[in-house]
């Protein structure tokens, strides 16, 4: 296990563990209080010296990898928790009294809202008719729609939202900001009058997480008072669509589909969706790029700054 | 054949011949000093009156429907043909003395840069991928690359150019600006400096006109100077990329091509480039979506005003 030369004080100085090795190469030295660690989650963590799980102050977690909050019991001079995902709910019945919780916010919001983008792109202009026509050796151009003029609703408008509203507006896109509540100042409508704005979208994106109130959030009459060819997105989670109600829409060809979520999720051979004419279907892969690790590191750099600095972290993320 | 309501004098107005009805309804009255005849190129030339084919001082000529210039020797009024193609070399020969020529620069730049984006998302995303996987019923995620924090050469950074690279910039990725000749006070380097460029890039963007000193401009020891792993994307003319030095690149998996133009073209059923992993094709489709029409509408409308106002008109092309 690496650690950084100790110009430090080994006494005084402040002990951070982090899932990745080598970020100095890229951002330059850490603070000389600091003494990293390393473990990414993937050997056994009883290769972890006890000295470390003793002295971490901060912990950035192995990003992803089922279980690792096992060993916060065990961490007894943690202050601060840095998760990398987004959703960091679970972890607060485990995390030790004095420690805070960071989140991952923003992390994946250029990879989420870059896979949302060509998600649209690809249903816009036939891309997986291409894809299909190469397969045959065809060379068979049609005219396509395109995103340029389109009118778009973004609905969960928060930062993912907002990271693909840049791109639409690049694309020459209108947007139609929608959030739970609406916040007039920022142009932000409210979920509750979808039905009033859905007949004048071409392409409705969900980009909302998963709770009571958003379940089945576009259902068969939001569905219903989309305008006939509208495409529907989803990059949040599954179940806010409503894939029963989508089934015959799309079977009759009335409105199509681009969904890297979906309920049931994973989606199970034999599902209708699967093979339903006008959906597209990716794996839940919209935050997974080579997008993430970059951003990942700035934060972890900018936190481990904080930290030796005695600053507050970033994207606390508060007790209930 | 509509013609606008004649409260115009007779004798007095400006006739212009269009391609499309209805213009007005979205775009507001025509000036009162002109009348409105419509051909789209579809219907028999022998429909049209006489009377227009004699009076049309402006002709947009019907987009995209070949062999229209036939009637250019019938117009003896003509003072200025507009072509909604940007190249508009072959009319020059058949063109009237005392007309003028202006072309569609610019109306095609949304639909193609649209398009060389999504697919260069859908590479980036692994699309293909997840397509193929879709008609299998397989949901198999896997780490992606992604545009955000690419490097993109876009050589002949013209208006096409221009409107890719806001797009990029908006996906957080950077851009590379090439073009025939140094602008240095632009940022736009030669292609005499591609050698030099082509390693220190992710993804190169062709967009490109055909000519002598354009063709096979990215042939073999340009390919070889671009990093494993890179995408070639061809939106401007097949010729310009080396079919026979792009293959064997494929075909070992070190570089990937996505291609809306193909040397030949269109691409004949058996070529080795459309099985040929890592290559995604389309048919020549970059230009031709519904972000053509309204950008074209306007054109025309601000075309007509000038000239009923005796104004000089946009995207005048000069006889050489």
């Amino acid at each position: 296990m690496p650690e950084t030369p100790a110009n430090t004080d080994s006494a005084s100085a402040l002990d951070v563990l982090l899932p990745w090795d080598g970020l100095e190469d890229r951002h330059g030295p850490w603070p000389s209080n600091v003494r990293v660690h390393v473990w990414d989650g993937t050997t056994p963590e009883d290769e972890l010296p006890p000295h470390v799980l003793q002295s971490t102050g901060l912990w950035v977690m192995p990003y992803a990898v089922p279980g690792v909050e096992r060993l916060l019991p065990r961490m007894p001079a943690l202050r601060a928790v840095q998760s990398l995902s987004a959703g960091v709910e679970k972890l607060l019945p485990v995390l030790p009294e004095g420690a805070a919780l960071h989140n991952g916010r923003g992390l994946h919001d250029a990879s989420t809202a870059e896979h949302a983008l060509g998600l649209i792109l690809a249903a816009q202009r036939d891309l997986p008719r291409w894809a299909a026509n190469q397969r045959e050796d065809l060379w068979e151009p049609h005219f396509t729609r395109s995103l340029a003029d389109c009118r778009v609703a973004v609905i969960g408008y928060g930062s993912i939202g907002a990271a693909l509203e840049r791109r639409l507006l690049a694309c020459e896109a209108q947007v139609v900001r929608v959030a739970r509540r609406a916040r007039p100042e920022e142009d932000v409508h409210a979920v509750s009058d979808l039905l009033e704005l859905l007949p004048d979208v071409d392409v409705a994106v969900l980009v909302l997480p998963e709770n009571p109130s958003t379940e089945g959030l576009l259902g068969e009459a939001e569905l219903a008072a989309l305008p006939d060819g509208a495409l529907v997105v989803n990059v949040g989670r599954g179940r806010t669509l409503d894939t029963r109600a989508l089934l015959p829409e799309l079977r009759a060809g009335r409105l199509r589909a681009a969904l890297d979520v979906t309920d049931p999720e994973p989606l199970p051979a034999g599902h209708p969706l699967w093979q339903c004419p006008g959906a597209l279907i990716t794996p839940h892969v919209a935050g997974g790029s080579a997008a993430f690790r970059p951003r990942a590191e700035r934060l972890i750099v900018e936190q481990v700054r904080r930290y030796a600095a005695g600053e507050p972290l970033l994207n606390a993320f508060p007790r209930p």
